[in-house]
Order: structure tokens, then C-alpha cells, then sequence
């Protein structure tokens, strides 16, 4: 069996959650649904198959006094900071020098810090498999997302229907990819919904060390060349200058458009345990324990008459009547309220302070 | 022309106006309705008709000190300290023998400290008719609203209509009363409103003093005797054991009910002058200036698709989507999310966290 690490990508801000999401805090760090951070979450699902020492985060330096608190049991070390955020291929490449330092055989999983996975056990099945995968071919592995909607604020992949004989995996449910699609308009998302033969892209990733190095050195040649930089002063003093040389000229890029769109041998695993990226209010909502009124409340709150509605507040107090189908965040320094559906609409608020440079309150 | 001091009565505690209302801030001490306190507005009102040294309020300890500061030109020694209310009856009697002392012919007007008033003109007009008319009789005068709507929130009082012989002061619409009425339900506010010979009450009074304290005297006998006991420690250091002990044995009683009632010779002025006694956050939104969207928006609050919503933020930020008809009232520990038209139950809150003794937000 390989060696597995994985990989936390904790960098996100956030802005859809304001205002219980800040710069500080952004939703990874927030219990946005229920007990434990997004964060804490994603370690504690791994539990059992991954251990703490094998654990990386990668993380901004703002976030890692709040990372390190939050999770106790991974070593400080494994907390790597990225001088500023370059998307997602900077922030792999960076954290597979670290494990194939260990081990260059291993095994690499990657972990967006911020999901929801209501089904642990089909999770870890399903890991299990991509982990064999990546460990008998040189394949990229991503985990795609059974769909149940015409959703059109996530990516598609496109699955190959190959037989046994081409496809020795597709018994289990691992296929190899068509094609990726971006996030569609509705009437596409329909398509893609109504064929069958697409999934979400969850951006969880599975591959051995060498292979993903090797394929970032083929598709994205100057990152290789800005990683062996870095590599070369792996633990030295010189590191963090190096880094932080290197952040400033690297280009910001995905590893789904740098790496996995253009590389060979890409399979995608069909996976159906509860999912959800709880993008916004709105899917916080859709997917929290209701009570009998259709409403989720956190907190101080008194509520009369009130229906299927969100609620959270702190210390303060929040009373609310005679109201339905609202969404009120109420924090120490500021309020949302916003209509549900509306939650989209959280990013202009957050524009509109940017603007302004109400810095204060972001 | 007679010498005219005036009683601002300024003990109200204002449920209503939770979360902006609390026990150390009732309705009076805030800005409800725009620039300046509602008392501060009180005070303004009657700038150029009655001196500011000849200027009373009535309050508690816990008001004092902002009263004071919040009206640097009244003398601090005009603001007097009920030890407990007692309802209107007590605390006018009280004033009428500091008045007394000072000028026993003169003539006071009682004034609530927390109404609005937008025509000031048409008020001072009416004031002095009644000035007039209390300097002239032994009668009581107080000054009635035409209702505008069958307003269940408020007492009646019905006009005499009589030929001049019989009063000669009715073509200034000053009409002898023929009865109060308490608060009515729909249907019977609805046949006052036809009836035409009914106004509100708007609890301001007009009388010279000796014509109160003789009538306070007639119909009130306990209360009379508990004032002539304050009356004879007045400026000597017994005077605040007397307050307490007198205070604490009288009974709680309207001046309504327990002297304009039986009193036989009582007045009402006809005003229309743009009043509300502002008993509500809906009532608030009704009076005040909308924007185009309808609404009414105040300090720090960024909107996007809201319309007929009256929004408050304090020192925090407050950000709202995609609603309409709210009353948002966002203070510095409390929030208050209320649809329009439900802000009578702002009170259940306010009985809920006195039950729950959640003091600090009370």
C-alpha cells in the first residue's frame, strides 16, 4: 500500500460568507455548518487514513496563527505559508517538493479546506480506490460529483463510457476524462445534467508525487523551473527569500487549466456521498437540519412567527418577527440580512466595502 | 398676559422601541425621528414662548444625568426626580407646587417629552388660545388631535358642540368636553372618526395652577394631602425622605382618569399640527421622509433591491438584499428584524428577556 499525504488547501477568503467570513477569518475557519470549522472538518474526515504528520496545509501568513489553534494535532511545520495566493497549481507543486522529501513514492491527496461531505465512509471507500489508482498508473485522478441539479456555479467533467478492456477501473466507477467544461449557463448545466455523462468538479485531487511534478514540468514549464528554485533551498535559511522571489514572478494559474485539462492520462471517480462546496448562505441553508418551521438558528436569536428562515448571531441579541425566508448573520461589528436566493447579491456588499476601503469591516 | 411655565414630563420607558429603546435610553433620551432627542425637539418647540428657566421636566434617577446633559440650558434644578412613577396624576401635582412656589398665578402647560410635531406655528398658535382660555376660566384645557384614521392606539375625547352664547371661545375651536373615551376597538374608532365630534387625546394640558392643585384637591383627596406634606419640607433637606415616603404610598394614577374625567369645567382645543405621540417603529416609518425606494435609511447601511424598509445601523455596518417592508434596527448588542405592520410585538421580546432575565438587553 502507498504512502498517502495530504494536502489542505486552506488560502480562500471567502467574500460570499460575509459578514461572518472576513480576511481573518474566512470561511474555512468558520463554523459555518455546525460544530467544528470547515477546516477542523476536513482533518477530522481524513481521520484513519491519513496520519497528522502526513498532513500538509498550505495556507497565507494572515491565516496561520488561526490554522495552528485550530488544529492542534498537525505539526507546525506542515503549515506552509504562500506569500500571496497564485491559485491552485503554485500552492501543489509547492507542497509535493515537501512530500517528496519524505517520500517520493507517496501518494498525494488533495483537499480543498472548505467542503462539506456528509457521507465519511463513501468518502474514504472512494479515496481508497483513487489511491490505488494513482499508485498502478501514472494517471491524474480528480473526484467528481454525482449531480442532482442543473447547478451552474460549478465546473463538469465530461466522463469517457470505455469498456472493461480499455478501462480496467471502470467497474468501480473510475473513468477517464472527455473533456472539462467551465461553469455553464442553466440551459447547458440542463444538458450536461439530463446526458448523464457528467459530473461536478470538486477540485479533490489524487496522484503520486512524480507524477504530478512531472506533469506540471511538461505543461507548465516555468512553474517547474520556479519550483527546482525552491527545491534547492529546501530547508535552508535561503528558503523563505527564495519563496517569496518566487511568488512574485510566477503567474497565477489552476491546476485544472494548467495540469489537468491538457494532461494525457486524467480519470475521474464518480462520487455520490453528500457533497457540497456551501458556497453561499443559500446552500448553507439548503443543506442545514431545518426545524419544524423550516428554520436554522444559531445563537442568540428570539424569533415570533418566523419561517424557513437562517439565523446566527453572537453575543448579541437578535429578535425577529413576523418574517420568512430570510437570511440574518449578525456579528459583533456587522449585519447581513438578505433574502434567500439573494445570497449571490453577498459579493456586491463586499465590493461596495472594498471600494470604499472600509477596510475595517472586511 | 399670564406668566407661562411649562412641565415636560419625561419618564417613559418605551418597550416599543427595542432594541434602541432600553431602561437608561427610553424612547424621549433618542433620535427617533431625525436630528435631535425627542425631548431635546420638546424643548425647541417651545423656544420663544415659555423661558427656559421657567422650563420643568420630571423624570427618574436612572434619566437624570442624560436629561441634563442632553438640555444644557434647562437649570438643573428644574429637573426633577420622581423616586418610582406614578403614573401623570403624582408627578404634575408635584410640579404644580414647585410652580407655585415661584409664581401661584401662573399657568402651566404639560407637554410629554417624547411626541413629534411638524407644525410648530399652528402649535404655538393653538398654545396660546389655550393660554388664553385657562388665564380667562377656572377650566382645565387640553389639547385634542383631529384624527386622520380610526387609530385604536389612542383615547378620545368628544366635543360640545354649543352656540357661542354658551362658549364664547368656539370659533376658536376651543369646545367644552362632553366625555373622554378610553382606547377603542376598529368599529368603534371607525364611528368616531365618522362622527366628526371626536378627537385623540393627546395628553397635553393647559391650566393655571391653582385651578389644577384645586382640583387635584377635589377629586384626588389622598394624593392632595401626600402633596401638602412635600409642599411644607419644599427646599429643605427634608424634602427627599418625604419625596420617598410620600412616593411610596401614593397610588398610581392618570390625570386623565383621576381629574379630567369628573372635573366639570373642561376644554378641548381642535389642533392639527402634524402629531404623533410615535409609539412605534411602523409609526416612524409612517411619519418620516422616504426616499424613493420608500425607504428610510440611517446611519451605516448599504442596500441593494430594498424597498418600503426602514433601516437603523449604528457604529457596525449593516448590509441588506432583496427585501421589502422591514423595520432593521441594528444597535451595538441587540438587532431587531421585524416585518412592517407587526412592530406591536417588539413588546413580546422585550416581556421575553425580562422573563429570561437577560438584563443587559433590557
Amino acid at each position: 500500500m502507498a504512502h498517502v499525504f495530504a494536502l489542505i488547501m486552506a488560502g480562500g477568503v471567502g467574500a460570499r460568507f460575509w459578514p461572518r467570513s472576513r480576511e481573518k477569518y474566512p470561511k474555512q475557519l468558520l463554523p459555518i455548518a455546525g460544530e467544528g470549522t470547515l477546516i477542523q472538518n476536513t482533518v477530522a474526515r481524513i481521520d484513519g487514513i491519513i496520519e497528522k504528520k502526513d498532513t500538509f496545509v498550505v495556507t497565507n501568513r494572515v491565516q496561520k496563527p488561526t490554522i495552528i489553534k485550530q488544529l492542534p494535532s498537525i505539526p507546525p511545520n506542515n503549515i506552509l505559508v504562500e506569500p500571496i495566493g497564485r491559485n491552485t497549481a503554485p500552492c501543489i507543486g509547492l507542497a509535493a517538493l515537501f512530500i517528496r522529501r519524505i517520500d517520493p513514492e507517496a501518494v498525494m491527496i488533495v483537499l480543498p479546506a472548505d467542503h462539506i461531505i456528509q457521507d465519511v465512509g463513501e468518502f474514504h471507500r472512494l479515496v481508497s480506490i483513487g489511491v490505488q489508482v494513482a499508485s498502478e498508473t501514472k494517471g491524474l485522478v480528480t473526484i467528481g460529483i454525482q449531480p442532482d441539479r442543473p447547478e451552474t456555479g460549478y465546473g463538469y467533467i465530461q466522463m469517457l463510457e470505455e469498456p472493461q478492456e480499455k478501462n480496467p477501473y471502470i467497474d468501480r466507477r473510475v473513468y477517464r476524462v472527455k473533456t472539462f467544461a467551465e461553469k455553464p449557463n442553466l440551459q447547458t448545466a440542463e444538458r450536461f445534467l439530463e446526458s448523464g455523462d457528467f459530473v461536478w468538479n470538486s477540485g479533490m485531487f489524487i496522484w503520486r508525487i512524480g507524477t504530478i511534478l512531472e506533469e506540471i514540468e511538461l505543461h507548465l514549464p516555468e512553474l517547474h523551473q520556479q519550483l527546482q528554485r525552491i527545491d534547492a533551498v529546501l530547508g535552508t535559511e535561503k528558503y523563505m527569500p527564495v519563496l517569496e522571489n518566487v511568488y512574485g514572478v510566477i503567474r497565477s494559474i489552476s491546476i485544472d487549466y494548467g495540469v489537468m485539462e491538457k494532461a494525457r492520462q486524467v480519470y475521474v471517480i464518480k462520487g455520490d456521498f453528500g457533497w457540497s462546496d456551501v458556497g453561499s448562505w443559500d446552500e448553507v441553508y439548503r443543506i442545514a437540519e431545518k426545524d419544524d418551521q423550516g428554520n436554522v438558528i444559531l445563537g442568540n436569536v428570539i424569533i415570533k412567527d418566523v419561517k424557513n428562515s437562517i439565523i446566527q448571531s453572537n453575543e448579541e441579541i437578535t429578535g425577529v418577527i413576523g418574517v420568512e425566508d430570510l437570511i440574518i448573520i449578525n456579528t459583533d461589528d456587522a449585519l447581513l440580512v438578505c433574502k434567500r436566493g439573494k445570497s449571490q447579491d453577498v459579493k456586491e456588499i463586499v465590493d461596495y466595502l472594498k471600494r470604499k476601503k472600509m477596510n475595517e469591516f472586511l
